[in-house]
């Protein structure tokens, strides 16, 4: 896959750079704009706010701080990241938001039309676009607690004289538990559930099988985790309604992942426990390297930020050969989990 | 890539089990057999002599035995896995020796004939092969002391009467130090060339600037590590000839590797040194997983063992975010040459 391996020409400047030491309240709103102004804006100024916002909740439940770096691409766009490394709570927490703008190259756009058969491209062959997305991993130290992972993102094309032509959100969040609390796995599944429903109730279950299905670890026979939701290319709808689902989800974030790690982070464990967390870690990067399209995507655009793209993998990982969980023991159970994916919610 | 995704009917039954624990000495020549005998069989019985040498020597270097896993593929073929994990001077050494067999589906018939344009294809467009190889990895404990990776290998088909109709060898040996000791890029280098020398003074530096390509991670602008030599589809000769080099170079891998590790492992190091060889772990898995052909070909291929396969992967390893070595220190020096590979022999 090519991808978006060359871009010819800038579409517009760098956007400013963000205050982030600005307080943001934990509550706050989506922002109120004139429904005129374009989604691009919309959604960039909304996940801006969100990354604050989770970033400051997430480093209260450390003690420490995130590191913050602002970078340019070159290509045209830029980001911000926020790392947490070896913290109290968190062995590796990263929050990062980026926007990419270009044109894609012929091969990319070929493509992109098999998703999206309206896609007009331009005499040049090239296609202009832009997206924006938000995207986080964190891994907590204690093997209770689980990892997460979750990515809202939006794209747009345009038409050569500037004027919006597709565009479509995708996104989703998934928990990545090392031993399973049937607790942990319901509520996660049941607030991703409730987030769908007030949108559409087709949502959830469209997007948890989507979820099973892409984070799935083929050479293994095994999920990455006990899922959640995903789903890509989502533009049936007015874009409006799509974009408050969008927030919606977004917003559903701290209100779910921080109750589980809070009775998850202090909990004993043992060496044993310890070992089994690695081994899931490094069945993680497996995953990441192998299958992740956004990973792949990523390492092989020109440009792109290495290491924000990799701050999803984990602070340690470990292959044991033929490392295989006893019967019946806590370690077995969650394997079966990721066997045969259940129904939570 | 499908690769060798489909195999249909199998052409042979899977060689007899090979007893590990016959004493095999350190200076065992090549197996003399009549010239009339198939070299699949040659190559077959040379790897799996060679396997047990090896796995002799580094265990007494180790202190510590091998596990020996012997494994059917149910698509046709198996092997022997030899693994030994947290030793006394090495974390993970894997040596690994496979047979497969089967019929290629048109698609990889296709690929394939792009490097063999005198590839007959059958009428049904199903390609029988036939493939057998050596490939280890070794990661020693001790920071000072470089990984090593080796694999050699052997290539036929068939046409549909069974007789043999193409054929090639490939294979290659490089090094991956934490830490540049250049006594030892160079001695590793020269063994190489030397044994490369004996056969065609034109292998060394083709097959130096082969690896120097191969084994290179893109998206980190920066090799694996200090390199060796990398062929493939080596058929321009009589294949007695290139029998010989692939003899020549599997035998010298010991005496190349063991004299290193020798004088390596036991240096005092610190925990920062320590952790700078996690980091140079992550990197080794972020090759394997991303960029080997090999890694991705067997993940790829129904019935492959996939532990087999990743024996490759370190024991642990680390990502830490935005790593970057200060300015004129050791861990500086060998991310130079990574960047800028240098001739050692």
């Amino acid at each position: 896959m090519a991808g978006l391996a060359f871009y010819y020409g800038f579409q517009k400047q760098s956007p400013p750079p963000v205050a982030l030491d600005a307080p943001v309240a934990l509550d706050q709103p989506a922002p109120a704009r004139p429904a005129g102004e374009a989604m691009r804006d919309r959604m960039e100024a909304f996940i801006k706010g969100k990354q604050q916002e989770i970033v400051a909740a997430i480093a209260a439940v450390d003690g420490t701080d995130f590191r913050v770096d602002e970078w340019q691409r070159p290509g045209g766009g830029g980001g911000i990241s926020c790392v947490l490394q070896d913290g109290n709570v968190f062995e590796k927490a990263g929050v990062n938001i980026s926007v990419v703008y270009g044109k894609l190259p012929p091969q990319a756009v070929t493509r992109m039309r098999a998703d999206h058969k309206s896609l007009k491209v331009p005499e040049s062959g090239f296609l202009p676009f832009y997206a924006c997305g938000l995207s986080l991993v964190i891994h907590p130290k204690n093997p209770n607690a689980p990892t997460v992972h979750l990515n809202y993102r939006y794209f747009e094309t345009e038409n050569e004289d500037g004027t919006p032509q597709s565009w479509w959100f995708g996104g989703g969040s998934d928990l990545t538990p090392s031993y399973l609390f049937e607790d942990d796995a319901r509520f996660f599944h049941s607030q991703l559930k409730a987030a769908c429903d007030k949108h559409d109730a087709s949502y959830y279950p469209r997007f948890k099988e989507w979820c099973d299905k892409y984070f799935y670890i083929k050479h293994r026979n095994e999920s990455r985790g006990i899922g959640g939701i995903f789903f890509d290319d989502l533009d049936d709808k007015d874009p409006e309604l799509i974009f408050a689902f969008v927030r919606e989800c977004l917003s559903s974030f701290l209100p779910t992942y921080v109750p589980i790690i809070e009775r998850r982070k202090d909990l004993p464990f043992s060496e044993k426990q310890k070992e089994w967390q690695q081994v899931r870690r490094g069945r993680y990067v497996e995953f990441n390297l192998v299958y992740d399209r956004g990973t792949s995507f990523g390492l092989q655009t020109p440009g792109s930020r290495v290491e924000s793209i990799l701050m999803s993998l984990p602070l340690t990982a470990a292959w044991m050969y033929q490392y295989e969980p006893e019967p019946e023991t806590d370690e077995a159970a969650v394997v079966a989990v990721l066997k045969e994916p259940k129904e939570w919610a």
